[in-house]
C-alpha cells in the first residue's frame, strides 16, 4: 500500500510541479517535507507535470517509502483522515494536503489516470487587483454577454474526440495528438471573474493554454466561432491563439479508473 | 483641487496604512509612487489608519503636491479615468488604484467621511489553502447555518447607537465611545468562506475585529446572543470576545458627506 495525496497549491513561487536540479519544484519541496513528516526518506510520483506558475486545485501525488521494504503501517501510522493535518505542519504556506487515501502498490498516480479537468481563470477588471495577480490572466477587454456567448458557441467545435495538433505547443515530441474533450464551458465567474472549466481523457502540452488563447481571440472577434472545425482540421498550430500564460491556469481534478476516497478531517 | 484615490491592497506585506520610520507602510510606498509618477513631491493623506496585515478594497487616500502653489493642471494634466493606468505602472503589484476624482482643496479623507463598511472573512476548511493563507481567518471548526443563525441573532443586538466601550481595544485614549452600527450581516459567500459585512458612522480601535471575536464566540457556544445587550451595557472590554486576527480584516467602503464619483477606464 502506498498513500495517494490530493493537494493544493499556489504555483507561483515555482518552477513547477517536476523535479528540476535548479529551482524550487513542488515535487521537490513535497518530497523533502513528507520524508521529514513521516521520519524516513520518500519518493513522491505526480499526475502530472504543471508548468512555472500554473496552480493546483486537486493534484494528485503518490507517496511511498525510498526504501519499499518498509511496510505502509511501519512508515504511516496516522490514519488516513489525519494525514493532512501532519503533512500541512511541516509544508510551506503556498502547498496544501487535502486529503488523503491508501491505495495498492501498483497504482501509478499519471497512468491509472484517465482524464482530468482544468480551470482557466480570467480576470476583466479595467484595474489590477492585488488579491488576484499571478492567480489570474488580466485581459485588457471586458469580456461581455456577448464574447462569452462566441467563445461557448467555439467552444463546442472542441468538444469531442479530436486530432489537436493545432493546439500542441511546437517542438512538443508527442506524434499521437488525438485526444478526447469531455466538456468545455466558459462562464463569469463574479463580476470580474470568468472561468473556462474544460475536462477530457488527456491533454497535449499546453493544450489548456492556447484553447484558453484560442478563445479570447473568438472573444475579442480575431477568430470567428465557425473558423475552429478548420483550425482543428489543419493541425497547424499557427492557426490556433497564443498560449494564454501559465498563472492563469489550475488543474482542478484528476479522474481515477477507480472510486477514490479521500479523507480529511 | 486636489485629487481623491480609490485604492485596494493586499496588506499583507505592510506595517499599516500609516507611514511610519521603520516598516513599509501603504502611506509611505503611495507616496513615493504618486511623486514619482506625477513628477513632484506629493503628500499623501488616508480615510483611517489600518493595522499591518489589514486589507482594503475601497480605501480612499487624498493626493496633493507637497508645495501648495503648484496648480492642479500643473500637476496633473491627465484625465480623472486615466490617473489609475498611470499610477498602476509604478505601484507594486499589492496595491492598486480603482478610481480617481478631482475634489476641493479642503476635502479631508478622514474628516469629511460619514461611515465605513468593513468585510471581515472567515474561513472554514478542515484544511488551510495557499489563495487564501494571510486573506481569511481560517477558523478551527466549520460555521454551518446553526451557527451563522446565532451570529446574526446576535449581530442585531449590535446594530443602532451604543456606547461600544467593551468593542475597543485597552489602552485605546478615546473617550467618547458612542458610535452607530447601520448594518452588521454574517453569511455564506462560498464553500468555506464566510463574510462578516458591517457599516457604521465610525469604529473604535479593534471594534471590527472584537465583533468578529465576539461573534466568533456566539458561534461555537461561548457566548450567548441574548448575552449581547449585557456585554454592550457592561462598558467592560473583557466580555466580549478576542481580538479576531487583522488579516481577515478588509475595509470595504468609505462614505462621504458628497457624492463623489470616481472615474477608471
Amino acid at each position: 500500500m502506498k498513500i495517494l495525496l490530493k493537494i493544493m497549491y499556489d504555483g507561483s513561487g515555482y518552477c513547477g510541479f517536476q523535479y528540476q536540479p535548479t529551482g524550487r519544484s513542488i515535487q521537490g519541496v513535497l518530497t523533502e517535507c513528507v520524508s521529514k513528516a513521516f521520519g524516513l526518506s520518500c519518493l513522491v510520483t505526480g499526475c502530472s507535470r504543471t508548468d512555472a506558475g500554473v496552480h493546483a486545485l486537486g493534484y494528485c501525488a503518490l507517496v511511498e517509502p525510498q526504501d519499499k521494504s518498509v511496510a505502509l503501517t511501519e512508515w504511516c501510522s496516522v490514519p488516513d483522515g489525519k494525514i493532512h493535518r501532519l503533512l500541512n505542519v511541516v509544508l510551506p504556506d503556498d502547498i496544501c494536503v487535502i486529503g488523503a487515501a491508501r491505495i495498492d502498490a501498483d497504482f501509478h498516480p499519471r497512468y491509472n489516470a484517465i482524464g482530468k479537468e482544468y480551470l482557466y481563470k480570467f480576470r476583466d477588471a479595467v484595474y489590477p487587483d492585488p488579491f488576484t495577480v499571478g492567480k489570474a490572466y488580466h485581459v485588457k477587454r471586458p469580456l461581455g454577454e456577448e464574447e462569452l456567448a462566441k467563445m461557448n458557441e467555439a467552444a463546442k467545435f472542441i468538444v469531442g474526440r479530436h486530432d489537436f495538433a493545432s493546439f500542441m505547443a511546437s517542438g512538443s515530441s508527442i506524434t499521437d495528438t488525438v485526444r478526447e474533450i469531455y466538456s468545455l464551458e466558459v462562464r463569469r465567474a463574479s463580476e470580474f471573474d470568468v472561468e473556462m472549466r474544460i475536462s477530457g481523457n488527456g491533454f497535449l502540452y499546453n493544450m489548456v493554454r492556447i484553447i484558453a488563447g484560442t478563445l479570447l481571440d473568438v472573444a475579442y472577434g480575431k477568430i470567428s466561432p465557425a473558423e475552429l472545425p478548420e483550425i482543428i482540421e489543419s493541425k497547424d498550430r499557427s492557426l490556433a491563439g497564443a498560449t494564454a500564460p501559465a498563472h492563469g491556469l489550475y488543474l482542478s481534478q484528476v479522474f481515477y479508473d477507480r472510486e477514490i476516497e479521500f479523507s480529511a478531517n
